[in-house]
């Protein structure tokens, strides 16, 4: 399969990259993607870089981010922040992407525990994670010519943790290989509409 | 308790009007509400309407749309329609609304069940449905002055079949009265961040 990595320099792209790349054509691909360069909050980005892929087999999208910040000093502007990367960075990844891709082919998004299992500071991520989920969930029954759409949630990642332990105090770590697994499962399996939790 | 129910005159809203309006003084908002005009897809109208009701306990938000299509003809356009009202419109409810809601009041948010059970042309109230609840579940731990918030989740209400039979085929359908009964939980209980699911 010919696959493109989105956010392949991240913790959880590096573990996707090593999982698939034994067994397929992997594009690594990120703002500064060593294979190619792509911006998921700009449109015209997403749809230059894919085009210059021309047709491929599976996206998967390791990247997205969000502010983390006190609810008390959230506003709409902060929260906007996660819905144009993460949420509909994710998104137009699959609208532009679904011209692209061949059929019977899959998206792999990236969503995270923290859609129900919430902590101080995680407000959007929590509204982004759950948006992801359940836009996958139901674009999956809508999906023409075989394809295939599932989100990977993980748990905090173990690699993540000299940077994020303090916020995920008692949550169980995830290595960065196991969770690659969950998007092996998706590229390689034939489920949709899942959401792969990785705890 | 004072209490704001946006979408007073709706299908659910006028439900809950008549569950609480025994037992409470309730403003009966709304685009043209009946005791208050409110837009919540402007935060200044949010803004004035709020501040012009002064302190309250409690919010109800039994409002918010989305574009439905199918999900070939969705694009970032459409999505946003429904991430300015039924999403961001509700947030914003809360993060304005804190500012005039009593210590130890309410707020509670409405989805629905397409976040989990999706439909065709449904993918749009899906990922906002998604979003709203995993907002509210993250938001609710970090609620001070004992303010709670809850989403109600109902399925499709029997009052609306009329419109809506045909997309909602072999769903339960739900009595307005019977939703209004969890908007009630919320507000006269003592639970947060819980999705009440109707169905």
């Amino acid at each position: 399969m010919k696959i493109v990595v989105i956010g392949a320099s991240g913790t959880i792209g590096t573990a996707v990259v090593e999982e698939l790349g034994s067994r397929h054509e992997v594009i690594r691909a990120g703002r500064n993607g060593a294979d190619l360069s792509i911006d998921i909050t700009d449109t015209s980005s997403i749809q230059s870089a894919l085009a210059s892929v021309g047709q491929f087999d599976a996206l998967v999208s390791a990247t997205g981010s969000v502010h983390f910040g006190p609810l008390e000093e959230m506003n709409e502007e902060k929260y906007d922040i996660g819905i144009r990367n993460k949420l509909m960075g994710q998104v137009n990844l699959v609208l532009i992407g679904r011209d692209y891709i061949a059929d019977n082919g899959s998206f792999t998004l990236t969503t995270g525990v923290l859609s129900h299992d919430p902590i101080h500071l995680g407000s959007s991520a929590a509204m982004v994670n759950g948006a992801v989920d359940s836009f996958a969930t139901a674009a999956a029954i809508e999906m023409p010519r075989g394809l295939r759409i599932n989100t990977v949630s993980p748990g905090v990642i173990t690699e993540a943790l000299p940077h994020y332990a303090p916020y995920f105090r008692g949550f169980e770590p995830v290595p960065a290989a196991k969770a690659a697994r969950a998007y092996a499962k998706s590229v390689e399996g034939l489920q949709t509409g899942r959401v792969f939790h990785v705890q």
